[in-house]
């Protein structure tokens, strides 16, 4: 699967009951996440952030849907854990969706199951991946982390910011970029249209002579 | 290709010469991270940071390695911009070798090309992928984002940190960790071991009553 590619479709059980993938994204962005294991120190602290985290995927039009090789049954109770430590009352509804996977086949067809991590029966449990899906189901972004190393969000909004601001826009987003940052304009924008579209552009010079480091503060969303 | 497979090893190429990759690697961590094309806006901000952050890579023991589907004149001449963005005198030498993948080779083995980016004979580029590998050549960690949105080298710097943390210690890194806060200790340690190994050790208490959530001050690398 390349980034570009439509984003394979599956029905999967959830917590919030049965789905079918794409019917589920509907017009909106997403966010599949997968965990190794549920009741462990690290994806608790995880889930919990994204469950602290969800007006800022709601104000970016992103739905939020976790994985793991666990069942149901075990994602209901664990749950339960999952808002206590975000610091909710028990009676609030968990804010988003958890996929069990107890045979491995969406993780299989993802690729992100991670060999360093078995469970008691000798199987691989998925990693810490993240797949970002456009309203499109198209495959734009994705991390791989494994079971030892806990996610950025930070980092995740940041590059959310990124993606929708450059479908809208002629730019891209250079190193180390924040929403506000100033912007680089597309190679595909010519120099005669440049200083129409971009009107405060700054073009940095280097030893090639060549014209394409324009700068461009970053446009508005 | 999963977590903790062995990552494939190639030879090629390189603005430093001629290289088998595992060998290159010898007893170091490596980053090998690709870009979409030379002279253009984005990946010149990335190559130009990476460029500063050698004392940092140096520091943790990792080897840095670029790739695009550019051949290795233009990778020559386009270092040379590089430089001078990232603000060093043109007589230094370039700090880390590119490797010249014009026909995709290596793009494909490590499925990193982007279908949305293509260059003026229709082919498909190269995306923004990072792989880590460790000195053993297991493949650890990877993100792969798209030619719009520069990548952000604090992360690759902070998982880089928590990959040889946990490698020394028996913690995990929890969400948004960076070095020096606080870990949490793996569950394969025994409630009997953990006051010894683990002194100053904190349980979380959850509704579940299950003892999984101990937090620990950083250890020391």
């Amino acid at each position: 699967m390349y980034l570009g590619d439509e984003f394979p479709n599956f029905t999967a059980n959830t917590t919030a009951g049965k789905i079918d993938f794409h019917d589920w994204i509907g017009q909106s962005w997403a966010i599949l996440f997968s965990h190794p294991s549920d009741f462990t120190p690290v994806c608790t602290t995880e889930l919990a952030r994204v469950v602290k985290l969800m007006p800022e995927f709601k104000k970016r039009n992103v739905k939020v849907i976790g994985i793991s090789c666990d069942s149901l049954t075990s994602h209901f109770l664990w749950c339960r854990d999952i808002r206590s430590y975000a610091g909710c009352t028990l009676d609030e509804s968990f804010p988003y969706p958890i996929i069990e996977d107890e045979d491995r086949i969406i993780a299989k067809t993802l690729n992100m199951l991670d060999k360093d991590e078995m469970d008691s029966k000798g199987m691989p449990l998925s990693a810490r991946a993240v797949f970002i899906i456009d309203p499109q189901k198209k495959y734009r972004l994705s991390i791989l982390y494994p079971a030892t190393t806990g996610r950025n969000f930070d980092e995740i909004l940041r590059v959310i910011d990124s993606l929708q601001l450059t479908d809208k826009h002629r730019v891209a987003t250079p190193v180390d970029w924040k929403m506000g940052d100033d912007c680089m304009v597309l190679p595909t924008v010519s120099d005669e249209d440049l200083k129409k579209s971009f009107p405060q552009v700054k073009v940095v010079q280097v030893p090639s002579g060549k014209q394409y480091l324009r700068k461009t503060p970053c446009p508005k969303m």
